[in-house]
């Protein structure tokens, strides 16, 4: 028997992954697909992979048609819109995974602080299990509200969680995050990334102030049991799709790199998605474009006494849609790789 | 229950992608894999997105080996070195699908012709059945020896037959292709396709002499009961997977655009890998990037009286390693989209 | 002592390359930079390769600062709008080299069948000498109005043009043209091309019926006495910059390759922008990135008897302000590789 | 009157772009251009935007040869190759521009430590200036041995030497780089970069040990006076040219971000091709590409008191062959931009 899924925010790219990976899902039946700029087109003419799939329309969100005729939803809306939705159809039943910012945050004073806006639902943030299921999966099983991570924060969080949770981390850490342009979005601000400016290009943004640098420090704290600063710098790289943090920790006692590499294998050894790297080879984004994987290493640089980690996923995948349907099997009870368990593609 | 399926070429782009799609197969157990020059290493080195799934090394092509453990072999070689192997394993019991060159054109005198050398196993092309399972699929069913499409080929014939079929079209066609640079294979002639020197570049190559027009005369001629004379011209662009073909057929009688669009509606309607596009939108690679899916779609100038006819697909999908997957389905009876009917990545 | 230049349409792609060229000339003094949208930005703020070089804001096009400030005017304005204001600025005493469409087709009658507007001007049609250097230069010197040749048709008509003049070629020619993605402008219809949609990405677009069809036509025919019929299929592919074209022509009479080279040879061997490609090699658009030289090369198909001629170059360069700049020279008697004379960037 | 220019190295990037340069430089006439591996060759034919430019073959490095008939030599050649010749062309009264690492570290101890390899020529390490032009204009006036930066270290000592200069950085300095593929050469070890594999691509390489650590440690020590640890990562990402690096240094004294930005203002108000950007907006590699410029600027973390200073360059102009014109501009009494003063490409 199938659940059944409504995707609020279809048209932009989180949620149209979603979608492509939920046609897929032998235990889903699509229900609505909502958009609130592109109402009344066809799906597969907004994402011309999906002719032959998916044969729904782009609705408006309506809370009640939701509400009455879906099990679950998965939410993908720009920061700032979901927590207006999203208690409305927690309240008609609906369970939520919520792929935006809305409800990642514990702190409601952190919103005005990151994200220049006043949080309108405040009483949720608490109920709200955050979505790296890797931290919190037996939190997941039973939630109402899974705020999954953000693209970045999933990829610097798989990779220093176990440097934090032993305890070998000073308090400030530096991550250094490469994104491909589907990472912007797909209306970006200034008309989006037309690929003649964007191709053969580099550039940091939103240096030292990006907001998920907030969601990190939250999650980097629950790890390691202290207060940690970071300084998070994004930049956008060349390529469609992928997310490559390289994240500088400072060594508070020392780590010879086997240990370091013990602490990987460890952490990652029965975890379906993270493929921890324990010989030469380091994460590349490519080997997990299209996919769910997260691919993790670490390294020592023994004459500073810095850790250096590194991980690679696909930011639609790992980073935003398929850590929603990774979370919808652990919430309904699939096997975990339900749908999922798919390698990405090289070349 | 399973069949053991081996691989001939792992090392290389097709033998890798027809990997990575059985890996998901769920009829199919992998068994031998090998490589001519990168014998003994991990599957899983040589394609990092295959770590987790693939636990096997290449070796060395024995094909008394491969006989004695599997029932059908997917081969996939450089031009001229599988009909050295390929007899042997027939003769062994095992069936074959021959990604590469060595079985497809009918006449033997083509061989020295377009891929100068001389065929050393002719009695097997009476045999080989040509893989496009879109027009052979009755013979591929029970078929020992089956010779896949080239990645154009593939492209131009689902662009063009329907309007062959039709004996609308006139005895010179025009082929022009386009390719991403996995086309031209891991280790091309030269050093390969260096990526400073294959970005922001089109080049056109093998100007008019490339062999696959031998095969896409034969096909086209076999569609439409004459001969057709093809100028093919391939091009290079930057992108790592897709062929578009652009054909240009002089017709002999008038056809207008809803009739010829009807050709493809009729011609596709029930093919479940081929899309025929019948509104305003045309084939675009990224449409079918990941997929075995081929987009289609046809234009009418009126004012010269030829048609175009534009398809899309991905080189190493349904123009390689998918369309061998598919053509596995049908001779082992499997459904014929088991393990492929998974949409494109886009974006 | 330098000429006093303006450009108008500054903003765009097109007009900033004139901007970029024009800053390193040495016999040109820039006046006024104008564009419609953005008006009263700093140049360097919106093309960030300029800073260090120009020092003007955006201004609105009033033609009577324009008239008194300037010598000559290069027009870079969409379809349609620079006939509006190039007859006020002719009448003001400014020469004008118009890059866009809107005096290259000496037919008034072609703007309504070609481009949906009625021409407002139609007695400068005349007058109006087409831009291509290659083809018009005794004109161009004494012209008080140059009407550059659109990117696509300056590849098409110098691939073709050796042929036509020739008389060895059939009626009916097929251009299929592939170019990089700045040639669809900064800002297109639909919000541009998204870096994220257009990578990995070749697609064929408004087949068969684009607006340079009727432009390539009208110069095949002044360069062959004859009425040509032209199938043009334009693709976009995903690098920056560079127009690769690849021309279809029927032979009427036997054209040996050697015979067919050296009709290159001799058109262009005193041309100082065209490089005639008479080995193996054939012509290649990074070749010719970020300058002002188109490469030609010429096949025949002896099965088929069509001739297969190739032009490379850089839609921003030779394709538009290379070209403008060119032109500036031979209007101004300044000697012809004035301040473009530099190689393409390889790699 | 020219000086007679030989390019030891012709067939890399480095060397060919070099040769780019000199093919437009007023005072220079190129004599000789080597290449170890592929003698005998015309260069326009290893480098087709050189066509029309260059009439000269590779041919083997013969000192004597060399040595007869240059003024300056351009030396880019692998790492441990030129330290054999260099002397050698010293001698016959050559002046040298090393654009390899074998003179740019002062302590011979330094190689076997980083470079794998006994320096054969250490009694002209002391002799050699480092060829950063901002930091030893002076010095590179008169200097018979000028080793020019790597291309990862001309742009992290652009980014940080300011602050360094200013004294407000602690000793320990992460310098996280991101560079086009050309960066890895022409022919890389293991096959080069093939583009399908490189696209769609981003990954770290060397961490941390790679050899350029050596270098910025030993030149950020001059400019602060003291011992600086440098961890530094660099990674590849899909694009031909450019080196974005992002430098993260703790602050030993609170700055605020105008104190920082004037630090930079001041370094480089009259340096020709350092532009620090002031405002708002942050470097970006397209704004560079093919030109000789570094954009910088600095931005303050006030909450972790650290400097993120960024820099983007070419790393074939400033980062290679642009430098080594800029010395040999200096070194020869030509005006420091000549041949040089070029905006980069944009789009």
């Amino acid at each position: 028997m199938a659940i059944r899924v409504s995707v609020i925010g279809a048209s932009g790219y989180g949620g149209a992954e979603a979608i492509r990976l939920l046609a897929g899902h032998p235990h889903v039946r699509l229900v609505h697909v909502t958009a609130e700029t592109r109402q009344g087109q066809r799906l597969a003419d907004l994402y011309p992979n999906l002719r032959g799939f998916v044969d729904l329309e782009t609705e408006a969100a309506d809370a009640a048609a939701i509400g009455r005729d879906s099990d679950l939803a998965i939410v993908s809306l720009p920061s700032g819109k979901s927590m207006a939705l999203v208690p409305d159809l927690l309240e008609r039943g609906v369970r939520v995974i919520d792929v935006g910012a809305d409800f990642r945050l514990r702190d409601p004073a952190l919103y005005p602080a990151w994200y220049d806006f006043t949080h309108i639902a405040p009483r949720y943030l608490a109920e709200a299990v955050y979505g790296l299921t890797e931290l919190y999966r037996d939190r997941i099983r039973t939630a109402r509200l899974v705020a999954d991570p953000g693209c970045y924060p999933a990829a610097a969080l798989l990779a220093l969680v176990p440097l934090l949770r032993a305890g070998v981390c000073g308090q400030h850490i530096i991550v250094d995050a490469k994104s491909g342009i589907s990472g912007a979005g797909r209306g970006g601000a200034g008309g989006g990334h037309p690929f003649a400016e964007a191709s053969d290009d580099v550039r940091a943004y939103s240096v030292p102030r990006h907001a998920h640098t907030a969601e990190i420090e939250q999650e980097l704290a629950a790890a390691g049991g202290g207060e940690t600063r970071v300084t998070f710098v994004p930049h956008l790289v060349p390529m469609a799709r992928g997310i490559l943090v390289t994240a500088y920790a400072p060594l508070v006692r020392p780590l010879d790199p086997g240990a370091a590499a013990a602490l990987y294998r460890d952490a990652y050894a029965r975890e379906p998605f993270v493929r921890a790297l324990l010989g030469e080879t380091l994460p590349q984004t490519k080997a997990t474009m299209g996919s769910n994987f997260c691919d993790v290493a670490v390294r020592i640089d023994p004459r500073a006494q810095w850790a250096v980690a590194i991980a690679a996923l696909d930011n639609l995948g790992k980073g935003a849609a398929g850590q929603a349907v990774q979370n919808l099997n652990v919430m309904c009870g699939f096997p975990e790789e339900t749908g999922l368990r798919v390698p990405g593609l090289y070349p």
